[in-house]
Formats: structure tokens, sequence, C-alpha cells
């Protein structure tokens, strides 16, 4: 496995890669989550473990920190924008709907025509930003890059609504989880419990534990240490704190726990994910 | 002086409010930022000790923490959004444009009628936005305050701009302001130091200096003490850290210094803070 680190042009930024892209890459990671606009028919990707091969006009979606492999591109077969974590991370609605969106990899032309078309135009329109040398341009582009994740998002969810049905999977149903997901942001790095995020949601543990489950997919616990580890990993970026700082701080309440959850979702230990960043940050 | 604390509908949010707004309401500020839409003429209103009479049409500009008074209003004669400071300081597009921004308070509709109907147009999107319940919402809301923000800044900018001459004031410049206030955003907490920030934008640190001065209107060290402050309000807003605690966590290196500063820039010591701040949410 090997860790990718990402350089921006701007802190928190989004890039488009148009050139110099090889035609195969081996499996790797990184933080930041990347859209691929297919140009040329004949591409074969690897994405989280699943083979995909898209046809001219597909999207393919990487999520942050899933691991990924070009296995073959034709030449200037394709274009990609990358953009930080941090835009999923730090929003709540997003936070709340990462389990439908981490499963989409991949976006159809032929299925979902004006959806694709809609994304191609955006990826172009944060090309065309990035030659810009106005005031905002990274707000701009950061703005850009949330429309697409906005029209995505709703496309995902409508998807799971319907083949749910309307009664399973409301939208007011949902603003809870969204408020719980918010909540957890907040106060992951305190010791927080599922009995306090029920209750400042307004719903029983039970009632509460079983929406949280239907809507996320995830219980709870996992999805809490989803969050703290994402935070860890922000946090051992800086070099001045120690390992264990990094996770008290993230809100682990023990290194021993922190150690086997971080090895869990990002298949390294904390120590083996701060070397090979500096490693990546001497090159 | 009074300390208003904002209550949203979501956490880091955007709130719209056209009922029960009293015609008068004695001097205060909060944390987030307010814009006005003046319905009725007759509308006497003071910030930042500024008096300022709007008419039908104008729209007037409140910035975090700005002592605000509504002097005298018609009965529904205004409509506003309030949002979380969290939205310009987490920008760093804003934060490097902050001291032309918050120099601004007022946009009259006569002198700029298109301006203020684009931006009357988007606090109504967003009162309409605020009655949905599209899975989204909170980010579709925001999306809509940074649309208001980047049609201001580019406005605010401009004139700026037009008022010093181009060769004064351009946007490559500019750019290295804002690399330079997103690296300081970043590392407000560690011990950086002017040199530092001047070498990472690859400027000798007198132009960096110079030009920090007459971008921003203040010095590396004044800018740099804003952001902490900032920071440490946010961080006494967690009642598990001690006021010193919160002090070291911004960057401070004494809490002397803290206190000073906190004071210049609240009109209050951060204990004072705490406490309006805990006795508010009683309320």
């Amino acid at each position: 496995m090997q860790k990718e680190i990402i350089k921006y042009p701007h802190i928190h930024g989004v890039s488009f890669t148009n050139e110099g892209i090889p035609t195969s890459f081996p499996s790797h990671w990184h933080n930041a989550a990347e859209f691929i606009l297919i140009l040329k028919d004949g591409c074969k990707y690897k994405i989280d473990g699943r083979l995909y091969a898209p046809e001219k006009g597909d999207i393919l979606l990487v999520w942050p920190r899933e691991l990924h492999e070009v296995v073959h591109t034709q030449e200037n077969g394709l274009v990609l924008i990358q953009f930080s974590s941090y835009l999923l991370e730090s929003n709540s609605d997003f936070a709340a709907a990462s389990h439908f969106l981490n499963e989409c990899h991949i976006l159809k032309r032929k299925e979902n025509p004006e959806l694709a078309a809609k994304i191609e135009d955006l990826i172009y329109q944060i090309r065309d930003m990035q030659k810009n040398t106005q005031y905002f341009t990274e707000t701009r582009c950061k703005l850009l890059v949330y429309e697409i994740l906005l029209i995505l998002g709703d496309f995902i969810l409508k998807e799971h609504q319907q083949s749910l049905g309307n009664e399973n999977f409301s939208d007011r149903l949902w603003e809870y989880i969204r408020y719980a997901c918010s909540y957890i942001a907040e106060h992951s790095a305190e010791n927080i419990t599922q009995a306090e995020v029920a209750e400042k949601t307004g719903l029983s543990q039970y009632y509460f534990s079983k929406l949280f489950n239907e809507y996320t997919k995830m219980s709870f616990p996992s999805y809490l240490a989803g969050i703290r580890v994402q935070n860890a990993i922000n946090l051992l970026e800086n070099e001045s704190l120690s390992v264990t700082d990094c996770a008290f701080e993230a809100g682990f309440q023990s290194t021993t726990t922190f150690n086997k959850l971080f090895h869990e979702r990002t298949g390294c230990s904390p120590r083996q994910y701060r070397k090979m960043r500096s490693q990546n940050k001497q090159e």
C-alpha cells in the first residue's frame, strides 16, 4: 500500500489535473477525494477492492482514504479534480450522508446522462476558475465542489429513498440524523455517549439507536470511531504533537483502542502513517 | 455593553428573521454577522460607534463582535439574516479581506441599485431555503451566504483598487497576502513569526511586512493577535477548558498578553465573556 500526499496550489484547496497523468499507477490512498472524468474508453480502475471499466463520459468517485489503483488508462484518457477531505468532514450534511456517498464509485453517463453532463460542466468550471486570478478564487472553487457534492448527494439519497420507500426514509427523520452527526462532529473530542446524543436530538435512546443504524448504516460507536480517526489523521500532520497526544486530543481514551481502530480504518499504524507522510514531504 | 448569544436552528448555521424584531434594541454584540435589509424609511442604527439612517432598500452590515444598537425602526421595518462568524473565519479569502469588509457597514440602494437588488434576492432565497426540508438545506444556506459575501467582497475590493490605482493593488500581490493569511490561520496556535510566514510566501521579510501592512491595513502582530483572540473566543465556549488552557491553545505565550489583547478587542475580560455566555445560555 502506498500513501500519496496531495499537494494543493492552495491550503484546504481544490486542484484540477489534465496533464502528466500516468497511464497506470499502483494502489495508493490519500486524504483528498478524487473525481475522475473519463475522456476515452478502455480505462480500468480499481477502487476500494473493486474493478471498474468506465466508458467515455462516465465519472469515477474516489472518497478520502480509499485505496485505489489506475490499472490502465489511455494517454490523455481522463481529467480529474482532487479536493481536501476537510470540505466533506467539516460539513455536517455530508458527514451524515458519508456512508451513502462512499458507497457510490461510478456514475454512468448512459444511465444518468443529464447528471453526468452537469458534473462534467462543473469540473470544467473548476479548471477555468483556477486559471483565474480574481480575489476569491479559492472560495469560488470550493463552492463549485459543493455544487457537485449537492447534485451527487441529492441523486444518491433519492435513489436510496426510492429503494426503501418514502415512509422508511424521510427528510424529517433525516434531519435528526444530520443534527446528531453535527453534534458528534462538535463534541467528538469529549467523552460523549450515545445516550447523550440521543437526548440532545430529543429521541429515546432505543429509537435513536435504531434510526442512526438505519440511516447511516453504522452503529453509533463505529461512526464516532470513524470521526475520531479522521481527526487524529489531521492532528498527526502536526509534527509537534506526539502520537499519544493526537489520540487523546481526538477523543480516544486509550492508545490501544486508538491503534486498533486506526489500523482497521487506514491499514497502517499511526506511526507508519506519520512516517509515510514525512517521507512524502521530503520528496 | 450587552453580549447576545445567537441561537441558530443549526449548529454553524444561518438564520433568517422577519418577525418579532423589536423597534429598538440596546447596544450589544455577538459572534454572528448580521445583514439587515431595510423595508421602510425612518430607521436609525448605530454600528461600531457610528450612526446610520438607512433608506428603504439599503442593506446594513454588522460584522462579528461589532457593537450595534437599534436606535429606532418602523414596525416590520426590516428583515435580517445572521450567520456564524465561522463562515468568515474558516475561509482564508475572507480572513485576508476582513479589514476591507469590516470597514463597510452600509450598502446604499441609490448608489448601487444592481448590487443591493442581488443581495436582497439572495437574502430571500435564504428565507425560502429555510422553509425547505431537503437533505442538504444547511449547506445550501451556507452557499447562499457565501454568494452574498463574494458579491460584496468583489465590490468592496474593486472600489479599493480603483481608489488606489491598479498598480498599487493587484490581484497578483493579493494572492501573496491570501496565502499568508491562510498559513497564519493554519498555524496560529503555534509560535509563528513574521519571518517564517514571509519565507513561506517566498518574499523577503522587509517586502512582506510592507505588503502585509498595505493590503490588510494591519501589522503582522496585530493581525495574528486578532486571529488568536477569535480562536480563544471559540475555545471559551467549551466549558471544560480553563481560561489559561484557552489562552495557550489559541497560541498565546502568556495569560497577561492574552487578557490584554482580549480586552482590547472585545471590551471585556475572558472570564467576563464566559460568564455572559453561560448566563445567556440559561435564559
